[in-house]
């Protein structure tokens, strides 16, 4: 499987509960996908550099033990669902020191044109990139089944 | 109904699609319901001051439209379900210029002891806040039915 | 003089500290900064909309007492250098209860084509962003002669 | 030397001008920092569990290059003063590519008890942690006159 991505907590990711502040797992799991595609040889920096953006049309989490300053998290990464439309990765952050599971979510994504933000289906677009997705939903989903 | 607070889209809001960042809709989110506490005379820096902190357990959202540098945005608050326990509040984002529905969204909160994070029931701790939430609820529910 | 700009702290903008991050103090002198222009008829999306960016090539901050969640802060923004290829803003950070200097600050800008980032002088690309700069700048000087 | 400190460009830390937004820089230098607290034996975490904060009293910043999103920066951290009372850490953002140096700046502190928030002198509250400090000045110093 995809190694997960570690981040440790900085300190202005607190706030005055001084725990991390909930918005920011959202950016933990942008954080988390983007290394899970650089991992998966597919580049966002490429993508965006042809002319196709990857929008988030959806996010949701849910919350079960704050991160605090300096905690390493490590951020598990799974593509769950891909049509050449629409695709959806699902999260799950654990706390390196006792391996608790802190945050679960997931992420919904389309597919568009830089100039004019038209939407597309990847297949015709970047079909490399198509293929490699449909790759990685066929492993994450098989994962899910042991 | 509690007017909606409005916000103009910061520069540090944006990301390089030139819209705002998803993230920060979560944000927004919390900025609302301050405000819509405040205006209903429950005001966050006081419960805080009495012991109490109100954790988000979850949060959704659904991005239709982006908005964009120096957009004013109005943020829709309404508390769609509270228990004395629980409580959850929805979000509606509109652009002020068209009146476009930008985002949709909630949170889920409930309410523990700031020392030694204990869940409490509202009614015990903080009764006034209670009776307020509870009317709150009723008045934001029968809009609904509107 | 051009009226401060006024901000309410966030719950986002505090750290475990208990007091608002440091860095967000940056994002405000831009709030300020914008506000300003907008508020002397510059407004910052039309001149981006022209092709001329306005980055930032140097900031400056000192501390003097933290602001907390809820206050309520005004940012006195005052234009202290311009000659057409640069210009240099200072900020005062005003806590409106007890009207005490919290922070204050400056921030160093040039003028960039959107397209190639290349050194403009602002008098012959936008001669009448130009003028009331010039304008401004008299009138914030002659204020710190009162 | 202490070793830098490495940071991959997150995409939430763009802005609309496709670069990294100019606030960012200073969560880096706190990064980088308490980065170089940790790989030097002085751990943030445990002077905070100890009662002792270290706020930050003035920061600057000059921006010479723009990162970009998915850039690797490498960011050195430099003790240049220390005298028990204050201390000032000074800061170089490199890209890792072609190792152009992209900003510099510092940070200078204080040292407060978290109870009280009244000034400390280290030398007395935290005696190990302020011989540590001197060592590192004194290290930090000698690299530059190189």
């Amino acid at each position: 499987m995809t190694e997960p991505y570690l981040h440790r907590v900085k300190y202005y990711e607190t706030d005055m509960m001084a725990i991390v502040h909930h918005s920011n797992y959202i950016r933990w799991f942008e954080e988390g996908r983007v290394d899970y595609m650089r991992k998966n040889s597919i580049v966002m920096a490429d993508i965006e550099s042809q002319g196709v953006q990857i929008p988030v049309t959806g996010v949701s989490c849910d919350y079960k033990l704050p991160a605090r300053f300096d905690d390493e998290v490590a951020i598990h990464t799974r593509l769950t669902a891909y049509n050449g439309i629409r695709m959806t990765f699902t999260y799950e952050v654990y706390r390196l020191a006792d391996n608790k599971l802190l945050v679960t979510g997931e992420s919904r994504h389309c597919f568009i044109q830089t100039v004019g933000f038209k939407p597309i289906t990847l297949k015709r677009s970047l079909p490399d990139t198509h293929q490699y997705l449909l790759q990685l939903l066929a492993k994450d989903s098989s994962r899910t089944e042991d």
